[in-house]
């Protein structure tokens, strides 16, 4: 059995921590089997591992997760990247035709699909495992995970069987029903009804030969060309809800979506992380601090303390799913990012007038790490290098900089900078827009960038 | 009758938005009487014009306020500035001896004294001004001002009453209780005790002959160089407990101390101050930040939520008092800084190692105003003109100096900038050591620069 691991989704709903560029599955937050923070994807990775999972299972993201996946579980992965967010149809598409045409995976192979954020126990993931003799026993089109419900819960989507048959070891799906209501998730789960918690598994031929109905592609390549004709449609609509023959197995252990900043706050390693102090006379509250200011938390009770630079966010728990809908007036320039290279946080931003805009940065630079080759239309930029030494490019020629050294670019001139130590520098970018698009990359490689230099 | 209105302590019951730079008095919370923001010395500065008082109205402060008074109130007030801080009867006596030796009030002329930060009606002050008719009336070394309770609080000290003469309109004072627990307020308020506001008046004599008592000198310029010799004493100490004859007239209106972030929230102007959002879901909740990211507050209740580049905090109400004793672990450089010459913020601040250490700073000069020509032995500094236009003077040199503009000086060189019209820069220092402490200041008038320079 190959297995896809979605790590989709950026979504505000752990604002300020999560944003466009980075998703709450990066956040580090949890703890590891030998008690280290770790990120949800680290956590997930690790249980794969333990059940020998990982060697045969793939990725599927997009490009703005690209770097941290790599920088977080190392370059040993395999990602299938989607060109454009589309959906969960469309990128398990994607996945099953790269397994397909560029792994040489058999057609009569089990693939199952599972989401980067529920938090379970380890044998969790045996349960995954069993779909694949599940699929190949009950000749069934999807094969599902179904959690045992612990109370009627209003927001999850349940599995409900058919009649049991006690002689094998899966239970036969009638159908689904997304978010009941208390009274008829009670009755659902008297009915022996189960959480849909979106893992399910099928033969590799069962979604190639529907792509190949439609036309698709199925080669990795020419379906990556074709993808923004792909229809933007969730796997639960275009394949769950259509499939002849649906079976469930039950997994009755620990689990929960970690999607919220109550129900994550609930598995957090430890109460407070960052710069702060929290009062002996506050209860059941934790405080994440990622800004270089403290925090001091008094007298509160159940309250949940963000801040990030994107924001600080003060919620009583139990509203805390509601943030998304609040801070949509916000305005959602990401002020701290990690990237292949290193990371860079927004230290300041004003917009003076309609031909002065300044952004002020602190950039750090991985030793051995590059910046590509660039250049921006609307801008010029001064770096004060505060720590390290490197490589700096500009218009052609190569510098060796340090610690104390201001470089100053106009606007047009082709720069770049490679660390040869770790590297930072406070940037000063000023002109008429300073924006993440105003930017023409020359050259990304930096052994291509001495030859032009030379 | 002349006044002092006693504008010290800077203090941290209202961290994160006072420090040592910048006393509560200078919030912009409250409102004038035109409904704008104010702050509580400009709300008490309105108050002391409404009823004719300003004018005959000193300020005795500390050096670290003259750029906020002057910035606040206008450079019309007539400031009396302890070289250093000494507690209140030094201050009220350099304030007396000024009056004395420079501005010549006569030693029969009535003295007032008052805190800046009660928050009262305008007729406190009509009974402020009653004062200087009492003291000629009962010959009493000292009159007060005590507010009648309105509840059996124990954070105030109580003046008691001998049984009063009701042909007089003014009460012997028995002695006074600081503090008592709710059984012995309750009682004292039966007896008619009344609140202590802090509130009194004297006969010039009384203070100068004092001062000739203790062999301390008369004139304003000599009590200045003794300054450091005074002991540091409460004026309730060394005089009020002391006294006498003491007298006092009862205030039956509004009086509030706002000291801490229960009191002065309750008399905010609104529940919002900068940027932020609060749910519908939020109740008598009161934010107020001054950092350029958002803060959002969701399904809170009686909570208060400060910020400010020196840190943030989020607490009950009731308990907010005891902000001071929470952080005391943390760091107390102040972020931001009002002065003379404009302002200016902390970005960032990192310690690489024991000789780098970096401190980004957003500073703003006002047009017409100059920062000291000054060196350091410890930092270089990088600045990039972000906005606007100066005269930049370095090593003997003046040099015209505009937005776009990197200005680099090393460690030891000369240097100060005057602002032609609004200038703002991005300074970034960096050394064995970034402190405010680091300055040698060779010159502060800018003409005198230039003389220098050229």
């Amino acid at each position: 059995m190959y297995s896809i691991l979605l790590s989709g989704g950026s979504g505000k709903r752990l604002w300020p921590l999560s944003n466009d560029a980075r998703s709450k599955q990066f956040l580090k937050v949890l703890e590891n089997s030998q008690g280290q923070r770790c990120s949800m994807v680290q956590r997930v990775w690790e249980q794969l591992q333990s059940v020998n999972m990982d060697k045969k299972t793939i990725i599927a993201t997009s490009k703005s997760q690209v770097d941290m996946i790599n920088s977080q579980l190392g370059k040993r992965v395999d990602l299938v990247v989607e060109p454009e967010r589309r959906d969960t149809f469309p990128a398990i598409a994607l996945a099953a035709v790269y397994l397909y045409s560029v792994k040489g995976v058999s057609l009569n192979e089990v693939i199952s699909v599972f989401p980067v954020d529920p938090y379970v126990e380890d044998r969790f993931f045996e349960k995954v495992k069993q779909l694949e003799q599940v699929i190949y026993s009950s000749n069934a089109d999807l094969a599902l995970v179904g959690v045992k419900p612990t109370f009627p819960s209003e927001k999850y989507g349940y599995i409900v069987p058919r009649n049991s048959n006690s002689d094998v070891d899966y239970i036969e799906v009638s159908h689904f029903k997304e978010k009941p209501n208390q009274e008829q998730a009670f009755r659902l789960i008297e009915k022996k009804a189960l959480w849909n918690c979106g893992v399910f598994a099928f033969k590799l031929n069962y979604i190639i030969s529907m792509l190949e109905e439609k036309g698709l592609p199925l080669s990795y390549d020419a379906l990556i060309q074709k993808y923004d004709q792909l229809e933007k449609i969730s796997f639960d609509y275009a394949v769950v809800e259509n499939a002849k023959k649906v079976v469930t197995i039950m997994y009755s252990g620990f689990w929960k979506d970690l999607g919220t900043w109550n129900t994550l706050s609930e598995e957090m390693s430890t109460n407070l992380i960052g710069n702060g102090i929290i009062s002996d006379s506050t209860s059941n509250t934790h405080l994440i601090n990622e800004l270089g200011i403290p925090i001091a938390a008094m007298g509160l009770d159940n309250i949940l303390i963000a801040a990030s630079p994107d924001g600080i966010l003060v919620t009583n728990k139990d509203e805390s799913p509601k943030v998304k809908d609040l801070i949509t007036p916000f305005d959602n320039r990401p002020m701290f990012e990690e990237r292949r290279w290193g990371w860079y946080r927004v230290l300041d931003h004003t917009k003076f007038s309609i031909d002065n805009e300044v952004l002020t940065k602190r950039i750090g630079v991985k030793a051995g790490r590059n910046l590509s080759y660039q250049k921006h239309y609307k801008r010029s930029e001064v770096w004060t290098i505060i720590r390290g030494e490197g490589e700096f490019a500009l218009n052609g020629e190569i510098h060796l900089v340090k610690k104390g050294d201001v470089l100053v670019i106009p606007v047009e001139s082709e720069h770049g900078i490679k660390a040869l130590t770790d590297l930072e520098f406070i940037e000063v970018q000023s002109g008429s827009e300073v924006i993440e698009e105003d930017i023409v990359r020359i050259q990304m490689s930096w052994d291509k960038v001495k030859q032009i230099c030379t």
